[in-house]
């Protein structure tokens, strides 16, 4: 481990952070809502910090595998705590492990809240809450570019050997060209739907707001009633479909953008998806006609919103669902395992994930019947690498195993039942709003300290899948 | 397919089925309750049936994979229709899946009961009952080791890699002489067993009935409030032990009563299983002393007693724990999933599974690190056969996705969230009782006879360990 090397490259990245947080500066200034110093004074600690570590940590630059996992787990924490220095100087947030939890929270794109009551906070403030989510949503695109290649594991693999176009075979000569190009995508959804809500009536700062937690699949929202507050159907259509973009392969946009719709749809992942969005919205339409709603056109603007909203992990609410019927709260809390597509900004386990560990399952049986028959798993025709394989049947065994310790954690903390599991099911897959004490119109606040940061913890796991961080407490990982 | 041999072998399984129907005959006619005439006629139905079907389907002996799967199927279905006939006949249960249920949960070892007053049964039928469990426990042990080796899954591969002794490098030329020492295990610890219940107040007839709930990791009892009815410390004691040792790897027994307790002990499944026995204890102790219970003896008591019968998969009870914390129903609701050791009589993923999971995620782990290296999953220090690994990975799939659809069907039916997620996961593993509307003092007669049929078919696809059933609808399964 080149721990200078790692201090150097995290001091890089706080003076960039540094930057970000002066990016509500303005808004501020504009609104007069008494959160400018806060904000400057966190831009200049984040970036003082950042420089001592830069210039303090002389190293060449030949970073190894260790030292990458290493500075992506790090810095995910440095940006949570420093990212977390508005809230706590603002006096938006009083204690810093709620600060740490909510700016957590906001990068990994989960959408979990401590704030009891929203509004109340200042405009700036709550426009730094949402770009923490866009920086996360599209810093974890750039880092699995950048990262996941050397790591051998998740999205990257998947891509090279499963996405044909600019991400597979001539990816690695020009990775970053690659991030440049995702990037683009994401800033130009962004502008699409800030446009789109400013149509329906936001204004920019509220349409901003609401694009940066929609294409990051986030979720926290400028009001306490979440997208709901607005009470137009069209804003609601209009967050479903980018809910519903932003869970989708971000490199298949690409495709498209440039005319490939053809090659986009042969994707097995985007059509599972898509399958996955209907079944579920059909399913919650009929367990709520004539229950929850008698109109079908509301039924479905409601449901659709809800199905697309947990898939996609991002958590935006407009109903209290927990007055739904059990089967439509069971389903969604399946979904929030599910998550959006690989190489999406949605958390989760991710579509593709799942779809390959049915077909393991199908060629576990096949074998039964034909011992002596090969047969590999395949995606859009082409055989999965068999050790891509095992690390994605390592990251089940292994997000299935950490959801049920930090569930009985969770209860250990004074939950009940349904809160425990689902607190930790809405961090652990990024979604924000679970079931139980943690429901739709709940929040945070009232957990532990410690359960906090075990839900925090969780988020961490979720965002970065698992095993970047778990490498790190791995005893040969720190051997020489 | 050999649809004759099937059928000729599924005969020969009805006319043993139709002997072992006279065995509670005595009792009746002893206890004089009236039922006499139903176990007499069942019997017939079924030998008559079997006679019909052996001798009616002539066919060369040559059992291929396929029937192998298809007649272990199918018999626990007939097991399961021709063993409800004494209930139905008896006019103890009136509706067929009710019988049916209670049947399959029987042979499967489950123990779950649709029964609101079992006091009030025949005697001689709550034996039929006690003895499904019986013939359930042993025929499954029988059949891993006369069909598993066919099959290429589960207990027997996984005896044949890692277990030395009887089961392991001679087992296949005289795999029915290892089947014949595993069932003088088998009756011996449940004769020891009826003994110590006996010394301990019990009559015969009850002795023998718990004796074969307890060996099978059944859990039904001939009392209304199980185990707990008889309050004497002693009997709850000898219960747990019981339990404990059912859960074990019966080849070990064998090993352990041979004198060779060192082979035994060298066997890390077995470590491992009593170290989570030890741990889930500790725990619950600790989160029932001086809220549940004053006295840390009394507390221990009930604590162990749970704790075993749940990991073991028995579903015995003493006490309602539903009145317990919220971890510590969590706790029990994890321990459903694990299950006794591979080997034994108990259900759920298995303790073996789930250590070789473990291992694989830390050998993912550590090829993260270092990417060329080459490592095995080990066992008892011998390397896992890769496509046993493979197998288990299906498995633990195959188990999680079969949960979480059953438990959306279940909450279709009308169950809340934590009775259908508990309903599934306590048939599925094989348990019993489970939490909300199937906790420890309720019973499965309030639920649709359609989430009935699911049950029934979780209790079968849990017993079989999922590979099994599922092979017959897999479409390659019927092809030439």
């Amino acid at each position: 481990m080149n721990i200078r090397l790692t201090l150097r490259l995290l001091g890089a990245l706080l003076i960039f952070l540094g930057g970000t947080l002066l990016v509500p500066a303005p808004f501020s200034l504009w609104f007069g809502d008494g959160a400018l110093g806060a904000l400057v004074l966190s831009a200049l600690l984040s970036a003082i910090t950042g420089a001592g570590l830069f210039f303090g940590f002389r190293s060449g630059n030949d970073l190894s595998l260790r030292e990458g996992f290493a500075v992506v787990t790090l810095a995910w924490v440095f940006f949570s705590l420093f990212g977390a220095l508005p809230f706590l100087l603002s006096g938006s947030i009083a204690h810093p492990v709620d600060a740490v939890f909510e700016t957590m929270s906001g990068f990994t794109t989960t959408g979990a809240t401590i704030l009891t009551d929203i509004e109340s906070l200042p405009q700036s403030i709550l426009l730094w809450r949402a770009l923490t989510h866009w920086l996360g949503g599209m810093g974890i695109i750039v880092l699995s570019l950048a990262i996941l290649p050397m790591l051998g594991i998740g999205g990257m693999q998947l891509f090279k050997a499963e996405v044909p176009g600019p991400t597979a075979d001539r990816l690695k000569p020009r990775i970053q060209d690659t991030a440049k190009l995702l990037w683009g995508v994401y800033v130009l959804l962004t502008m699409v739907e800030t446009l789109l809500l400013m149509l329906g009536g936001m204004n920019l700062y509220e349409a901003l707001c609401h694009a940066f937690a929609t294409l990051a699949t986030g979720g926290f929202s400028t009001r306490n009633a979440s997208v709901g507050a607005f009470g137009s159907g069209y804003i609601d259509w209009v967050v479903t479909l980018f809910m519903f973009l932003a869970g989708v392969n971000f490199s298949l946009h690409y495709h498209a953008l440039r005319g490939r719709w053809r090659d986009a749809w042969k994707n097995e992942e985007l059509r599972c998806y898509l399958g996955i969005t209907l079944g579920a919205t059909l399913v919650l339409v009929l367990a709520n006609q004539g229950r929850v709603y008698a109109s079908l056109f509301e039924n479905l603007r409601y449901s659709a919103f809800q199905a697309v909203s947990i898939l996609t992990t991002t958590g935006f609410g407009t109903t209290d669902f927990e007055q739904w019927s059990p089967v439509a709260q069971l389903l969604l809390a399946l979904l929030m395992f599910i998550g959006g597509c690989a190489g999406s900004t949605g958390g989760g386990i991710k579509v593709m994930r799942l779809l390959l560990l049915f077909r393991h399952a199908q060629v576990q049986l096949f074998r039964l019947i034909h011992p002596r028959a090969v047969r590999l798993v395949k995606f859009s025709g082409q055989p999965v690498n068999p050790e891509v394989m095992q690390s994605i049947l390592g990251f089940f065994a292994l997000y299935i195993g950490i959801f049920a310790i930090a569930s009985a954690i969770m209860a250990a903390t004074g939950l009940d039942l349904v809160s425990a599991a689902m607190s930790v099911a809405a961090t652990l897959g990024n979604i924000g709003p679970g079931l139980g004490s943690v429901g739709p119109v709940d929040n945070y606040a009232h957990i532990t300290a410690f359960g906090k940061l075990v839900l925090t913890l969780c988020m961490l796991l979720g965002r970065l899948e698992i095993f970047t961080v778990l490498v790190l407490v791995f005893p040969t990982f720190w051997r020489k």
